[in-house]
């Protein structure tokens, strides 16, 4: 999550836990004792527990995040980044919440790291008794939102980005696996309900109902906001997706692939935070990453910079592309166990291959940019905003480019057709972004 | 199932379990015995164990299945279904098999009948170490295919059926329930991993490969059975439809839907056999259905047999349809806590609710229309046959039928737009099966 308000949270509080009996909430000194008594970590650390210098990180709403640096000296990467849960949402000690979701990110690490390497980082310990996750620390890197809204540039971000989205995925689903492995991976997380009872309210519903959660600028934005809640094409293509994303399961996602879950440094990319993991769409995860660049895309002031998240979308999705297909390709080549699209189909019939790959691609292709609308919408009216738009100090000009990218996610739910793929999508968001920027 | 054929079925034998320590297969001594034992079972027979008439019924593949009359004169409706899983396939001894399929059909008796009233038998017991499910007897009934293949006309069953696929599926979605419910409710299906490969690897692998369990009438059909391994627009359909299978999860399906596991009498209709319970698209239900409808349609010399079988297509579609939008409307009224398509979108807007039907209900046409034509294909050229075609005692005219079938359903998945309705497919079935009879 980024950024929210507190207040009128009711229905995402779907639990209200009693902490289990070993849990507590460590402090800087219940850390250092933690760690020091891990010989692996400790080791990894170096010197003595008392010389560690340990920082709080925590900008997210939800956990506490602490990078902690041992004996080496900076740069040369022997830190730790240490995550514990709490009962409650970071920002607000009244919302209760069960204290599984870092298992989940842990979960969804182990499940994905073999197939994606370093593009997340390492994962050192996970304890299931005081949900704290254990990982390499990113002292490095900074995280990509904040770098883009800072007017940073990293080329190749997004690619890895994309990447990682197909490296991720591809393995998880039955074009790989036998629906039975594909089921046994998937079941744990779709217990994965707390999260993602956030997701369907926070990014599939309220904006599109009266909500004490919803929050914009108001009275400029009020008019979009009504046309969000009220337009037919809209209500139709959000209905529409709110079952996409709770029937198709495809693959195992991320499920928070915004840019504040990238952390970047020079040429190397990392996805942080898995801890809303389920199964699901592909084109969820495509979808709120190139929202998230859409939506720094119309907060931005300069050509240069909308010319940038321009090329990163489409750098993403090329990247996504190719390298979704290429591992379908492979795996179909080997006479791959996959149950959808079966080897026995495809793998003397490369142009049939080629044809099943595009009616898939064009599939998750529409998800992506429905999603992406999704998340625009969201963020600028919903509960959690971005604050990529912060760094516009005059109010006006502020609302005016959050409604120009509200009015172009609005039309395209109200009208698919606008935007039938990713190069019409960024053509698209350029003429909108340009005429109000 | 239905008759199959011996041999070749390593991939489908997915795991060769020792039965727990409890079971044993129990001869009809041992089931006197067993009823005899449970207060409830014996009292509903009446009178003593040794007046009991008990009759092996079994006519699938799959397990042992008996009828038990007790003090109760024929007609008075007393009588127990008796049915216990074996460890190994009953036509085929050395097909091992896990016993859990009884328990997945008492599961799915649990889930659905509250809904469905008395379109399924009523369950009596189900005893989890002997995999034994007792059931209502139905006496009176005759299997539906059976009773059409003797030329009988039960002008409700179609409508009936139409009707319980509605009300099963539909309580089981995120339609109706938050996505917590459903999720906690589909969890134990998705677990189905024996009779779900055997759907994998019969329904929707095998015909569209070379494989030593399908079979044909040779040479008659080898050339459309060659079709359906190489036409690119057939394997185009089957990868999507493939996926479609193992990736959507609208609901919790029966999964084996065939005029096999239906049985009626007078204007009683009662499905039977959810063994292959499992969550998936909703038009795979549908689909068997109608394609048996199919498979009878092509099966039958007379125009009157041809043209009920039409109608009852059309009568179970418009029956589902009816039934499953009006559950919804209903449900959407009420201000339900589906997620999908939530009730805060269309609550206030009766239009936009039934664009959003009509949306949903043309995807589910969609998938009935290529599962039927990929079951009147897996039931004429793989393993397991349907017995409609044996009454035609011809060869040449048998294979000319089975061929105009096979003809109109690689039409289908070739071109979809061929029949973009039930209606469409009504018609032109209708055409194909006069062109041949
Ligand atoms: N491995 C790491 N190395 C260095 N810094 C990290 C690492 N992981 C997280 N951080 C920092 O901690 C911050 C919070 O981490 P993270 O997003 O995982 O927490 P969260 O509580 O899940 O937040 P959110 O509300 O976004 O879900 C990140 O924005 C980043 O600045
Ligand atoms: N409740 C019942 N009352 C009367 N007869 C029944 C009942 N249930 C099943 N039968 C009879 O027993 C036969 C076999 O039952 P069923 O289809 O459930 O067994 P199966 O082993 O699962 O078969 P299949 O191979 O089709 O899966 C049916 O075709 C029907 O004739
Ligand atoms: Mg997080
Ligand atoms: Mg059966």
């Amino acid at each position: 999550m980024t950024r929210g308000r507190s207040g009128g949270k009711d229905s995402v509080m779907t639990d209200t836990p009693e902490s289990p009996a070993g849990y507590r909430t460590l402090d800087e000194a219940g850390i250092r004792a933690f760690l020091a008594s891990r010989p692996a970590l400790a080791a990894r650390l170096g010197g003595t527990p008392g010389t560690w210098r340990i920082r709080e990180v925590s900008d997210g709403n939800l956990n506490n995040v602490f990078l902690v640096d041992g004996a080496q000296v900076d740069g040369t990467g022997g830190g730790v980044c240490f995550k514990q849960s709490l009962p409650h949402v970071r920002v607000d000690p009244n919302w209760k919440m069960p204290l599984d979701r870092t298992g989940f990110e842990a979960a969804y690490l182990h499940a994905v790291r073999p197939h994606v390497g370093d593009l997340t980082p390492d994962i050192l310990h996970f304890d299931p008794d005081l949900y704290v996750l254990v990982v390499e620390s990113l002292d490095r890197h900074v995280v990509l939102r904040h770098g883009l809204m800072r007017g940073g540039d990293w080329p190749d971000a997004a690619r890895a980005v994309g990447t990682f989205v197909a490296r991720a995925t591809f393995p998880t689903t039955t074009l790989a696996l036998p629906f039975e492995d594909v089921s046994r991976l998937l079941e744990p997380f779709s217990r994965n309900h707390t999260l993602t009872r956030i997701t369907v309210d926070l990014v599939l519903t309220d904006p599109y109902r009266v909500h004490p959660r919803n929050h914009w600028l108001s009275p400029a934005l009020d008019g979009i906001a009504a046309r969000i809640r009220t337009d037919p094409g809209v209500r139709r293509s959000i209905g529409r997706m709110q079952a996409r994303f709770l029937t198709c399961r495809q693959a195992l996602l991320h499920g928070d692939l915004h840019t504040g879950s990238v952390m970047v440094s020079g040429t190397d990319t990392r996805i942080i935070d898995g801890e809303f993991a389920t199964p699901g769409p592909i084109g969820f995860d495509c979808g709120l990453f190139v929202g998230n660049l859409l939506l720094h895309l119309f907060a931005m002031g300069n050509a240069a910079g909308r010319d940038r998240a321009l090329r990163d979308i489409g750098r993403f999705w090329t990247a996504f592309r190719d390298e979704f297909v290429d591992l379908w390709r492979v795996a179909t080549l080997r006479g791959g166990t996959g149950d959808a699209y079966a080897a026995s189909l495809f793998r003397d019939d490369a142009t049939g291959l080629l044809q099943a790959q595009d009616d898939m691609m064009r599939e998750v292709e529409a998800d992506t940019i429905a999603f992406a609308a999704m998340e625009v919408i969201r963020r600028i009216v919903g509960y959690a905003h971005v604050p990529d738009f912060d760094t516009i100090p005059d109010i006006a000009t502020r609302a005016g480019r959050q409604g120009a990218a509200l009015s172009l996610a609005c039309d395209l739910l109200a009208d698919p057709k606008s935007a039938p793929s990713i190069a019409a999508l960024i053509d698209l968001a350029h003429a909108r972004a340009c005429d109000r920027a």
